[in-house]
Parts: structure tokens; C-alpha cells; sequence
């Protein structure tokens, strides 16, 4: 079975690579999610100050292998299971990061909290929802 | 751009279709996470108890059209954006849920708070982690 998606717009950054961080719980880096036009109506109820899920594709990571079931992330001393860690090589390299919106202007959301590099696809955008008993 | 994907696992559950709550926030149902054999080392540090986030492909969806960018969800009475709602119908048919561990048997995991149909193909599998600042 083969799921085939096409990216819904990608994410821009003037953030350089190298001072992206790892995870969107740790960054207060801006850009904007450019959604296609066609989309746009699909925004209108994205506002200034809410939470954002944006799910997207690893389009830059190594293919996966066997060996990678288990990954020491950078910032620990032993090897989790990558159902674990938020790695971006995994068997699907589809990536999850919670950004707050800044502005939205027509197909364009401004965010921060990007741990995404420059032109990264993104296939879906999601209300942030917590679980009812916290 | 075209990205394939392919299922790691499947959803399974003896809940009936038409008893499958809307939301995984408001769900209690028990089901079973049923991962491919060969991504089993990778599950090592799943827990009972802990909240894991599945990421999965909404196989019976109907296909998108762009009159679906707004729709009226079950519980509301005014259209909203569909990427502020969470509809199965979107324009990637990728749906997210968070549900609790309840045990982990080999390649099989046992959860607890299912939105999804039995047989939904599993995508990835994520540590539920919340920003920093809650």
C-alpha cells in the first residue's frame, strides 16, 4: 500500500540552517508557512496568538535504514527507540512542530517557534488540542 | 512534488464504526496499535501509562474538493477553515490522534482513547510532548 501526498505550501525562514533548533519546544525562531493559494479559504479561521500543528515532510533526510530503529538523540547519552524521539529520520519522515501563528496575511502565516529549515514541505495544518484532563 | 508513504502498522479495534467518537479527546475506546514486525526495535521505550501521539492515513475519506476548504463540523452550527477543524476530509487525508499506552506486547500496542476505524493504516508514532511554557 502506497499513500502518495503532495505538500499543501512550504515553510520559509531567513533563520540559517545551522542556528535552526532541534525542536520547536526550544525556538523562537520566526518565518512565515506560504499555503498555496488555492488553500487560502481553508485559513480563515487561523488567528494571531493561537497554537498551530503543522505536519510535514523531512524532505531533506537520509533514507531510512534498520539500523535506525534506534537513534542516540544529541542531547541524551543512550539509544531510544524511534517511536520515542522526534528524529527526523524515521521509517515515514514526516515531522510535527507546534508554532505560535504571528499574523496570517491572506495565504501566508506568519509563526514562531520554527524548528523546520528553510522550504521544508508542509501537508497539513491542525488546531492545537489538548487532552480534556489536563 | 509527489511523497509516498507506506503504513507501518494498523489500527485495530472491535469498537463498531458507528460507535467511534469523534475525537480522540472525548474517545475512551481500547484498541491495538499492531506494528510491522520489522519496526518492533524501535518500539522498546514505549510505556504503559505514558500518552503517544499516531499519526495515520484516513484510507476512507472521500476524495477532496475545494468546496470542503470550509465545512460545518457535527457539533457546530457555522463553517469553519478546514485547517482550524478536524475533519477527516482534507487536503492531505492525515489525521492525528494522542492516546494512552496501555500495554506494549512485542510488535502490538494496546491504547486507549481511539478515534480511528479499525484497520486505519499507521503512518508514524510520536512522544506527545507539550510546549514548554504549560
Amino acid at each position: 500500500m502506497n499513500i502518495t501526498l503532495k505538500p499543501i505550501g512550504f515553510v520559509h525562514t531567513d533563520c540559517p540552517r545551522e542556528q535552526i533548533p532541534r525542536h520547536w519546544s526550544v525556538s523562537e525562531v520566526e518565518g512565515r508557512l506560504e499555503i498555496e493559494k488555492k488553500y487560502e479559504p481553508g485559513l480563515q479561521d487561523i488567528q494571531a496568538g493561537q497554537q498551530l500543528m503543522v505536519i510535514f515532510y523531512f524532505d531533506r533526510s537520509p533514507q531510512f535504514t534498520p539500523e535506525l530503529l534506534t537513534q542516540t538523540p544529541p542531547h541524551r547519552t543512550s539509544a531510544k527507540g524511534v517511536f520515542s524521539i522526534c528524529s527526523p529520520v524515521r521509517p515515514n519522515p514526516i515531522g510535527l512542530s507546534v508554532v505560535e501563528v504571528l499574523e496570517v496575511n491572506h495565504n501566508v502565516i506568519w509563526v514562531k517557534g520554527l524548528d523546520m529549515l528553510d522550504g521544508t514541505p508542509i501537508l497539513d495544518l491542525k488546531p492545537y488540542v489538548k487532552r480534556s484532563e489536563e
